[in-house]
């Protein structure tokens, strides 16, 4: 058995092989390798660089007494870092696990997604977490910024999970029972650190003297940084890291102090990275330069045959993230399209392909030629001097009598009239093909060694075909040529391609599927052939995942695994959420719907199907072994011992626990209740309890149960069913497009819950702009809304009126009433156009903003109203009042100076509306009582002259107007209509 | 090249070998592998382990800014921990060497004693360093105490200098030479490390800010061990040991801040060594527990011949300390002798011999058996009843006929003569040399594997012949055998004896020479041999260094090898301090005494000569390139701005530093100069400069030449030579038996440095007790008695006017001078009376401690006057008066009272004698004036009653015998003299 000390090794001794040269871990207690100086300052700057080291990580959020199988407050991590890029990290990467004696075309190994940041170090990258057979075994990241400053060039970051990894070859449940060198197990070596610093982290730490660790370690790294020292800088913004990570686990830190001390690590990790590099620039850069690849020379060109062929272009990349990948083959079908249109060449249908590797355009029947073409070259008139004709002529390489004559604007020119061969087709596709790689863009793009190219990932082939001809394509560091990559595993991995015809073919006989509907079809009847007859895949349900998967495999293969029956005592959401966002299975359901103690994976190529599926089993049940831990022990808490937890919580500074925050939110639940007459039994007891399930050990860990377990402890601790539904629905919605509450107490809560929020942060760090918005300000805004909006039994509350009511205690003046108005209307605005209201029609019902479901009815009865003449005519008639009444103008007027009949019926007709109105927010009342109107307007406008000489007439008539004008304020913004 | 990254990587996969497992650097700052948890909580406890790890280990005040070529703040240490010992570990060690590719046999590797103890840590172990061709490479000890906690069992830890070895391997002359990895040097990948560390350790480092961290994280670990965690404890103690150091090389930490933060170190390590003890044992002790090894079994015992056969007796020892081993065969010497004493087995001659490996015996014609012997058992008396008698008989195993009759004590007795035959000489032997090895004892004992025995350093085995047979030793679970062990690179490394007469031809045929005197006089006639003709080697002058070396080798190889002329410009004591006691060379002189630019060292056993001459001159030629860039940074350095440097040294914190300690000094000097006429320009001068040196480089990196630089750094100032002299002799004596000043400016600072010291410290924190003295104030006191007593210039000088005079910055109370005084009269004792004295004498002279040279002339004269009638005759009237004298008469009288002539011849002698002394401290003058005495003493004593009737006149007699008996007060204490 491959001990634990004996993989460290042999992954030292491999990269030492590739050139790598092995540093110590950090002596100062950091999270992660990346903070070992050999890592953060060195990727830094021009120099190359190659390193191995093993980083034992501290992480006291970690901290489970050593009692939780898969989670250590230190773990061991086996870090790489590759600068330049070598160009075939993967693959080296691959190298590795085969030199752990890992069989990579036995298992499935896994390139998935995960971008990586670190706020505090201004850091990040694109790659990818590896997963074996649904384990994650290492992060590998294309390092693009650290400490603020872009990486040129950018560092390949290898990290290893050795503990997971060892655990998994050993098939150990349990860290401790990994046999770390012969005959000793993990637990023995560490086992009571690990239970010690446990308790230090968790329980013992100090809070006030991890304070003050923490100033007077950012004091020292702040005057390092002062004196030019970045080496010793360094350090102590790691002991800046412990000694805030060490409060955070003690649940000392608050949402703002957090926002606060990562501003500040960020900034001396900042000046820290800038140092360096100036450093390293005084000292010349000891190490050398890397130098920028070559661009690739293109391979030569060669046409034969005449025919139309087919067009075969395929972009190699690293793996692919799914929604980027969907993003990019819309991109090259545009790219491709727009780019062959720009020639002359015929050619038949463009269809794009994708996998996570590749992506391919395939064009129909392309000419072997562009047409030929004649220009005409214009000449000097025909009465121009013959000198000037024949310059003209000696210019062009012709002889005067290859001139001929044709009327330009009605004047005879000279002309020569050139015959211009279509250029052949791999020229004229080697152009455009090339500006297709140079153009792809993704959401989030990176650099690799490649000097010029930005995508999602690197690019790292292109293969292009006309027919049987190689099409000379070459962009930047990249050439086409005939080869093409195929699995990983394959033998050899990769083939030639005879001709664009046989390229799917030739993919096709080496398993990969090229185009996204066959995969999808393939998992589909797959997967359901796998659970027949007794499970049920939820197509439609899982649609989102199914996509997702598609889009990770280039053959796939879906693999049925099961699972203890004894975890189906775990809530269905807790179960699914590990399935689907965790390890992207498909959960499966008997024909009630209800799961099954089974899912199904989708490996990518040919693996050992029963070594997969195992290692998937055992990740899931790690996975459920930890869940049900929690679970288990959340059960076994009453719900005020949860609920007392939160009081550990901070909130903010000023807005203080966590605690403190249920406790506002369920008063104001309360106090809206009886104000609108909707309080009950339910609401009280709901709003003692809301949020209690923070505390829970659960939803510490996956926070995105929060509401869903208090419903289900709720349950289980025997409160009512409308209280646990209460709870759950407290916490809705969770995101755009979740659901909201569907009853009062729900409804209430919820509301309570963001006004909460929303009144404390505007009252404190103030309203979000611009990009940063740490506590979600803008998703409670919408969250208001949308919840107004969904509940009729709301349509009275003014959400401004409301905020005024959400105490905190901190004081909230108007002025940030006010602000939080402009804010509320901003969002309805963004929301309601968003949904497709024409944006004039959102404005006019803007007033509203404060009680959005009446700005939902006003905008529904403006569809309708818009339609109808007697709208159109009184929104005429008030518009007609409004554009001749000056601003300012008040809506009364002395009766007694009105003496024209048109004068006084319009003064009748107004009087008359004005008794016929309520107030009320209803358009088609409006109209209906406005109606009469209409007439005495246009009568008004026909008889009388406004603007009278006699100064008391004109003021009158103005009056009046203006009081037509105001007849429907505070039910519309009219000026905003545009009918 | 084997880089420095394959090095490590082949050590640990060596040791990984051996059983050991591998684990991380500690992941907090720590001076030294030792204090990572892998040993210092591992070597506790009864479980046994081993490891192996790389510890980067950060000492702060060996920071230079990465420009000396061997010293580094970060040096990389590698750390081997066997435990329990494996019986073998030094050969385990040679076999780590050989892993690196170093060929033992050709190069010379020692094991050069090296006691390791840290105070802080409350821990001690003995050992080795090992040098290979003098430069020491490794740290090998034997763990005997942590946490204040014996160790049982003992662990081995190895620590290896990897920079060292490197450099040496590499042949390199700085460190940022060493290829670290292929193509890579170490200076390209730490050097800016090494500088920007060494600048904050140096100049930048916050005092204040690291006194804060050195507070706060003591109490984080009281705070734990008071939780009962010993592992983030101790993670907190290595953190006050960081924090320490720093403050430490900052300069801002005082002599009694030092030892304040020792003691609370140690006191910590021991709680935390405490708790994690009884940890384990709660935890049963996961790793099971070390078994004792079994007691050895005797050989059989055989015996061939009946022959007088020499015995020879080996006890093989790993390297002996050489002071260790002169005892040692004193003791074996002792041992054997009175064990054969104890027996009745005739034998010739014993000698005794030793190495450093070897304690040998051998004995001359040892008789094959005791003489037989007759016993005689006393029976009843004769007239016993017939049952007694028979009885006696039956207990015997006789008849009634078998007694015989002897008279005891003049009664009859019946006895038995019981003939008993001699024991064979194997099986007497056998029981006197296992008492032999049981009863070695060294000043400082050890414990190793072995359950039972304990000695300087381990013992491994034991040889034992009579003639040809084994001698059936065992001693605990050693037993003897006739193989005896070579130089560990002879090959075979054993050889087996065929006799007790070949034993020794057996080691000298394989090149060890067994004794003293002839290893002596081969390392003398090789050296003067290879120096000859040029050189000389002063024998009589190294006689101490000669003696040292000869008992650190088994076989002498005298190598010659030289140094660069250039470092001959550095002084004298620069050069010879280096090579006697850093390197135990032997200097080179020629005629005149002038050193030569060579250095003669000795090899233990065939070597490769050049390729250990070369090895030994590359350590020369670092350690002189260090002294050299001292010495010229220094010779450019202003003597006033080393004395500068004085401000940054502490003292102690009530005394201020040592710039204050240096400016009291000068002003005492001058002070006592002035009020003895002894002031001189010089004096002032050197006052003014004095313990300047402290603040050079060099100093402060060879202590023990304080005042040596301060002369050679005065002269090439431009100081004139008196000044110089006196700023060197200011610093005599610097040891028992050292030089001491010949100038009086020399002699008046010297006593001002220690009367200075000795007046601070008392009034501070006291005189010293016990066997605590951390700042030498028992040497100070020595050194002011020894000056006053060389110097006659101060013979009128009462040392305690003197310390009154030592104005120091904390209040000097009559009590403190009182307590001074008390403390210099007992030194004064007991310095005269180990010189000789007859302790009598000195106790009648010491009244006069303050003024030690009168003592000594008192002592001078008595030790004649002694010898002399007439001091018989004054003495013996003098005490004869004061034997008669009540206690607390005065010697005052009413002359008219007295009538008797005897009475009025005394009172006129007395009158005369009183008017003739001058209160000189002058014996023969005293008894000349006092002769007159004695007649009228003794007839007043023939003639008058003292105790008359009358009470007048009994008290007048009383009163004249009393002025008799104060005549030679203050002269004498005379009632002490036992004449």
């Amino acid at each position: 058995m491959l001990t634990m000390q004996e993989a460290l090794a042999r992954l030292t001794a491999y990269w030492t092989e590739q050139g790598c040269l092995i540093v110590q871990p950090m002596n100062t207690e950091v999270g992660a390798g990346t903070l070992n100086p050999a890592t953060f300052l060195r990727v830094l700057g021009p120099e190359p660089w190659r390193v191995v080291y093993v980083e034992p990580s501290v992480r006291p959020d970690d901290s489970r007494y050593g009692e939780n199988p898969n989670r250590l407050q230190t773990h061991t991590q086996l870090q790489v870092i590759l600068k330049p890029d070598p160009g075939n990290p993967q693959e080296l990467y691959l190298g590795s696990l085969a030199a752990l004696g890992i069989d990579v075309a036995a298992h499935d190994v896994r390139f998935v997604e995960d971008n990586w940041a670190s706020p505090a170090l201004g850091a990040w990258g694109l790659g990818w977490e590896v997963w074996l057979d649904g384990l994650e075994i290492t992060q590998f990241t294309y390092f693009q910024q650290a400490g603020g400053l872009n990486l040129d060039p950018v560092s390949v970051e290898i990290t290893y999970g050795i503990e997971r990894i060892i655990m998994a070859l050993q098939e150990k449940q349990h860290f401790k029972e990994i046999e770390y060198a012969p005959g000793v197990s993990y637990g023995e070596v560490f086992g009571q650190a690990e239970y010690e610093m446990s308790r230090y982290y968790l329980d013992d730490a100090d809070i006030e003297a991890n304070r003050r660790l923490l100033e007077l370690y950012a004091g020292e790294a702040q005057r390092m940084i002062d004196a030019g020292l970045p080496v010793p800088a360094h350090s102590y913004v790691l002991k800046c890291s412990q000694a805030f990570n060490v409060l955070d686990s003690r649940g000392a830190v608050s949402t703002a102090e957090r926002a606060a001390e990562f501003a500040r690590m960020r900034r001396l990790a900042g000046e820290v990275a800038k140092l360096w590099v100036a450093r390293r620039s005084e000292l010349e850069h000891p190490l050398g330069l890397v130098t920028a690849l070559d661009p690739a020379r293109p391979p030569a060109a060669a046409q034969t045959g005449d025919q139309p062929r087919t067009l075969v272009f395929e972009i190699g990349a690293e793996e692919l993230p799914p929604a980027e990948l969907r993003n990019a083959r819309e991109q090259v079908l545009r790219l491709v399209t727009e780019g062959l249109a720009g020639t002359r060449l015929e050619h038949g249908e463009i269809r794009v392909f994708g996998t996570p590797r590749r992506l391919i355009a395939v064009v129909q029947a392309v000419a072997a030629r562009e047409d030929d073409h004649i220009r005409t070259v214009k000449g000097p008139k025909v009465q121009a001097p013959e000198k000037a004709i024949e310059g003209f002529a000696r210019g062009q390489g012709v002889s005067r009598e290859d001139l001929e004559t044709e009327e330009i604007n009605g004047v005879p020119h000279l002309v020569l009239r050139k015959h211009e061969p279509g250029r052949a087709a791999p020229q004229v596709l080697a152009d455009v093909l090339a500006k297709v790689v140079g153009g792809l863009r993704s959401a989030k793009n990176m650099r690799w060694n490649d000097p010029k190219l930005a995508f999602s990932r690197p690019l790292r082939w292109l293969t292009a075909l006309w027919g049987d001809d190689v099409v000379p394509v070459a962009v930047s560091t990249l050439a086409a040529g005939r080869q093409t990559r195929l699995l990983r595993t394959a033998v050899p991995p990769v083939a030639e391609i005879a001709s664009a015809e046989t390229f799917l073919e030739t993919l096709g006989v080496n398993g990969i599927v090229a185009d996204h509907e066959d995969r999808r079809e393939l998992i589909v009847v797959g997967a359901q052939d796998l659970v027949y007859p007794d499970g049920r895949i939820d197509v439609r349900g899982e649609a989102a995942l199914i996509d997702q998967i598609t889009d990770l495999v280039e053959q796939p293969l879906p693999l049925l695994g099961t699972f203890d029956e004894g975890y189906l005592t775990l809530p269905d959401a807790v179960l699914t959420t590990v399935m689907r966002k965790h390890q992207r299975y498909l959960p499966v359901r008997d024909e009630d719907g209800k799961l099954l103690p089974m899912f199904v994976t989708v490996a990518n190529g040919p693996v050992d199907v029963d070594l997969v599926r195992t290692g998937n089993e055992a990740v899931l049940r790690a996975r459920y072994e930890d869940a049900r831990f929690f679970y288990r022990a959340d059960l076994d808490t009453p719900l005020a011992d949860m609920k007392a937890k939160l009081d550990r919580l901070t909130f903010t500074d000023k807005l203080g626990s966590m605690a403190d925050r249920a406790g506002r939110i369920g008063a104001l639940a309360t106090l809206l209740g009886e104000r609108l007459g909707l309080g009950s039994a339910a609401l009280d007891r709901a709003a003692e309890l809301v949020k209690f399930d923070l505390g829970s050990q659960l939803v510490t860990e996956m926070t995105s149960l929060a509401g869903v377990m208090a419903k289900d402890y709720a349950l289980h601790a025997g409160e009512s069913r409308a209280v646990a539904e209460a709870v759950f629905e407290a916490e809705l919605p969770r995101n755009t497009g979740d659901a909201l509450p569907r009853t009062i107490p729900g409804a209430l809560l919820s509301l309570g819950d963001r006004l909460d929020l929303v009144a404390g942060l505007a009252a404190t760090v103030g309203l979000p702009t611009g990009s940063s918005d740490p506590f979600a300000v803008r998703r409670a805004v919408l969250g208001l809304l949308a919840l107004h909006r969904s509940t009729p039994e709301f349509a009275a509350l003014s959400l401004v009126d409301a905020l005024a009511l959400a105490t905190q205690p901190v004081p909230v003046s108007g002025e940030v009433l006010a602000a939080i108005g402009e804010f509320l209307a901003k969002r309805l605005e963004q929301a309601l156009t968003e949904e497709g209201h024409p944006v004039d029609r959102v404005r006019a019902v803007l007033p509203h903003f404060a009680r959005p479901s009446v700005a939902d009815t006003l905008l529904a009865q403006l569809a309708v109203a818009v339609e109808d003449e007697a709208f159109a005519a009184v929104a005429a008639a008030i518009q007609r009042a409004r554009r001749i009444v000056p601003d300012g103008t008040t809506a009364s007027y002395d009766v007694a100076v009105l003496k024209e009949p048109a004068e006084l019926a319009l003064h009748d007709a107004v009087t008359a509306v004005r008794a016929g109105l309520d107030g009320s927010a209803d358009l088609p009342r409006f109209v209906a009582v406005t109606g009469q109107l209409v007439a005495p307007v246009n009568t008004f406008f026909d008889d009388v002259l406004v603007m009278a000489d006699d100064p008391a007439i004109r003021a009158a008539r103005l009056g009046l107007l203006a009081a037509v004008r105001d007849l429907g304020d505070g039910l519309l913004d009219w000026p905003q209509l545009r009918l």
